[in-house]
């Protein structure tokens, strides 16, 4: 951390600075430059430090130096996370498509839709037990039978499953159906749930907020890091700004800029960017242009009965056509879709 | 729900929206205007249905006509609702006023803070036991030894106390010590935190999230009152934009528009708003000047030392300052700092 | 417009309601199914008009049912609209691609740049002669000198011009040298200029403010249309939210959501919403998964030179990345950079 | 400003930043503390510059020291800038109460809302003669004979006149009516107009734009001033954010934090925040809560007849109400509306 004086600031008050950060434990160092002061922290915490001192009278700035985030940052590993979770790599510069239906209404519906993500290239499966709902009044998801029904349609085309846990209480039970657990985007920042999940170890989902910062995602996934959990995957699904036009808006710049700084993979969700089933492939395009490693998308095979997101999902012909034009754009970067060649 | 066709929509369009419709389990009714032709729909449950119609051809636009939330809304309850908890009143036209530090960091601490926002006249204590933290590297909170101290401090002062409830596993051990459970912002939509915490059957200040809508914000009061809670605050603390001047926006607007259409009573916490001691006051009075029934500030003795949001707590000179200025703003208005007249 | 009351309105507001749209010089016509009751207005003008009847008593809702803009809208068009602008085509299909420098500096400074942009393939050459900066003291532009040295550039490599109208009174100057005249985004709801703009008759580049709507912007395209203009190409260049990780962040989603209410081409500026280099392909390549098309991308051959966004303007060499890469993924959506495949 | 370097950067690095640095003209110093080393630049001019050091390999952050905008700053000028326009005294710790049509319709209607506000307390007069309007479609006001109007109105009532300037053009005619010059929301960051408007040393009324920063209001402002303006005042008009139940939302927290770091005074415009005339008084009395110098509102005693935003304009009856409620809290706070005490 660095306190930068005013150039007006009175001697005074620089030695006030430095008493306070020697109160707070903190060992510091001045140094000047033409007619600018500063003094140098080290040992500082964080955020409240720094808006403390700014409030200090003669201090122009305080520039914190280090990241709040660890484990996520390239600082400790250069070198980008790849995970292999059954069929599905994250990371190895590939794009991993994950489908299947936002909530599991039933084992057939399950079934019928994993065969048919399944026989047209998807990875990875993806389902809903526990649905997270704005609504009281809606339908919630089908608990512990949805899991099983989940590992049932996972186990019969060989796809590993990932879902979503919304409650700290049921981490465990849903990490002994899935290959991968899903933090939800409303839920990015509960921390008590972040933990729990984390501790279970295995790989994670983890939804950006609806309005989260980089840094902020980042933090989120250093509490599952810290926890226990070793392979996490960011997944962007569009933020909340004034434009009315989509569901949300899909914020491709946060791909490049994660990568810059963190070594964690970075998946794009169009279907709940969208919001409508006519602009899923255009969202689709434009995260894989941007360099996502991955999809996940909502499929259902007779939309307009869904309990849940129906107008979103695609169905198994539009996903057929979303498989067929991501793998030519994929191959048009020197990708594929998912690591062995399609 | 109103199911509006394009003037250009075909027969065959319209009759396929009907039948749609009709096999939804909805019953319908078509009305017709100039060039206009619509279908009035029924037994509808919400937004997935207008979406899902809205992208049939020839549909034009989807009116909904029923509001998804009852509880919280004028409609099922036309008069302002008023709750009594000790000495604190929400809801009776007056402002009360909730103080205390933003965490519990030891006995002595909080007796000495509660003793002078009492003394000063605030009507209810704050303290947080449970500290939703963005780091995983920073101070949690003391857990249930800071519920025990809140409950000394609350009972040797008179003062009800409000606290953060973060763990649906701790909802009841929370509600045992204190008299009102707090949602924090991170867990606005945290569904199953609503629900365990509308179940206590306790009072429940609802903060609004970082990016809530005012139709959300009482869609989360909807479910801990469809669970229990029978009196429900909301408070505004700011919502994120692009504006970096102050912690977060303030957003003073909601205030008239929540007392539109919402029995619910409102309150500002403007030290989170403003993240900044110098602004808390302003954020103060203009939440009062758009017709808040509260507010809830941070107060730190020693400011400087706080584990927890320092640079933005009121010290005790500042709080008196605060409660004089805001007496004489009430008075203005007809109004008292709490329910008896100062 | 559809006047919708609500189920407990009485007979008085009805008849209230009706007798203020006969006042405002409207007719009306009644319709009502199960318990509900609504007017439909023929002959209002726009929004307030909406607001005004939304304020009755008794009113739930009022709906608009015809969209504010005409010439850019579907309804007036169904095909998309094709302009060729020398050798650059928008709206067929294919992808323009626009470079040039930032802001015209020099006579060898604009030919160098142009020469190698052209080489490489670009279709079209932007610089700006007069820069709207947000600081009075930074660089503003050549003025007349600077368009003289783009009309030079532009005949010497074939390559038509498009340039940025700042002032009315130089609209028919900057008509005089290049071939499309760009509106920038803090202009774009300065109708003054879109109506000066429109009225030279020549094609015109509106890119997007910094926070509008779709359907602000289709209303600026509408000023330009309705005042002379007859080829409008929109701009998507990044929107302002609360995300910093990017200069601003690129609204992908506009692309789909325009094409399927416009026939106007939309095309992506990458540099503007990435802000640095770094991020400028990804960006690129997004904005041709989303359908854009067409890019405009800043390029300067000693960026560290730049008198205007420099850290954002790609190298010679890193423009030719940008059409290889470009093309490749063109290509694998049967598309080709420029009309003529590359 | 001040480059600091990673602290992984080699000596190379920070070699070339040097360089780069002398390249670009400018003088450096290197000081270092800890396993920190920085570089301090003198002579920069801006943002840009920053972005590019940023830019290059082994820098960490490059922070800047001195603030872009000057006349606007408390640094040039420490104590609160005072301006007398006629009855109306802003800065001076008061509230100005400017009050009239948004549009100026008819001499009749002028003379009419005219003589209400004078004799309700208002100490200035507004009204529009060019009117910006999102649709090329909308009433754009009565231009020359408007301002004719407005000038009538103003002596007739000794209530000086703020008017708004829509064309670089114009301005010096508008100049010649009015007491004071608008600049809307929608053109804070048209350059050129702000030039012109500054030259005609006329006193300006600058509205914040859409989603304009503190800092972009304050280089605008910087513009008039370096112009020829002297004196300049901000007002806030609510900002775009993803909320919907106002029109748009006020942001009073620009209020304190504009006070901090400038001298100018800043008033709120309840009518365009709220929208509607149920909000306008809470709106009011927020942004005297946060200490605005002033309030700007529509009155219409004809608001259904209104040829512009009719729905947001409070009836002469409500003014009075705004009026009574607003001295109340004024004098609360120890400040009365108007200079002299009601």
């Amino acid at each position: 951390m660095l306190v930068i004086m005013s150039t007006d600031s009175t001697e005074k008050q620089i030695q006030r600075a430095k008493d306070r950060i020697s109160e707070m434990g903190y060992s510091s160092h001045t140094v000047s430059w033409h007619d600018h002061y500063a003094i140098g922290v080290t040992g500082n915490k964080g955020k409240e430090d720094r808006i403390y001192l700014e409030g200090l009278p003669g201090v122009l700035k305080v520039v914190t130096l280090s990241k709040p985030y660890k484990l996520a940052s390239r600082e400790v590993q250069p070198e980008n996370s790849v995970y292999r979770i059954g069929s599905a790599t994250f990371g190895d510069g590939n794009v991993v498509m994950i489908a299947g239906p936002c909530a599991v209404e039933s084992e057939e519906q399950t079934l019928r839709i994993t065969e048919q993500v399944a026989q047209r290239g998807a990875q990875m499966l993806r389902g809903g037990a526990y649905k997270p709902r704005t609504s009281p009044y809606a339908f919630q998801g089908l608990g512990e039978p949805g899991l099983e029904i989940l590992a049932t349609a996972s186990e019969k085309n060989g796809l590993p499953v990932v879902s979503e846990v919304v409650d700290p209480g049921t981490a465990g039970l849903v990490a002994q159906y899935t290959d991968m657990l899903q933090i939800g985007t409303r839920n990015m920042q509960n921390f008590i749930l972040l933990k729990e999940v984390g501790r279970t170890g295995k790989p994670v989902l983890l939804k950006r907020g609806m309005s989260a910062t980089l840094e902020e995602t980042l933090m989120s996934a250093e509490y599952l890091m810290s926890n226990g959990a070793r392979e996490v995957v960011i997944c962007e699904r569009g933020v909340r700004t004034f434009a009315s036009h989509a569901r949300n808006t899909l914020d491709i710049s946060i791909i490049p800029a994660l990568k810059k700084i963190s070594h964690l993979p970075i998946i794009v969700d169009p279907s709940h960017s969208s919001g409508h089933r006519y602009s899923v492939i255009p969202h689709s395009l434009a995260g894989i242009g941007a360099g996502a490693d991955g999809l996940i998308v909502d499929v259902h095979d007779r939309p307009d009965e869904a309990l849940c997101d129906g107008p979103q999902a695609l169905s198994p012909e539009q996903f057929s056509e979303l498989m067929d034009v991501s793998g030519k754009v994929c191959a048009a970067l020197g990708k594929t879709i998912g690591t062995e060649a399609t």
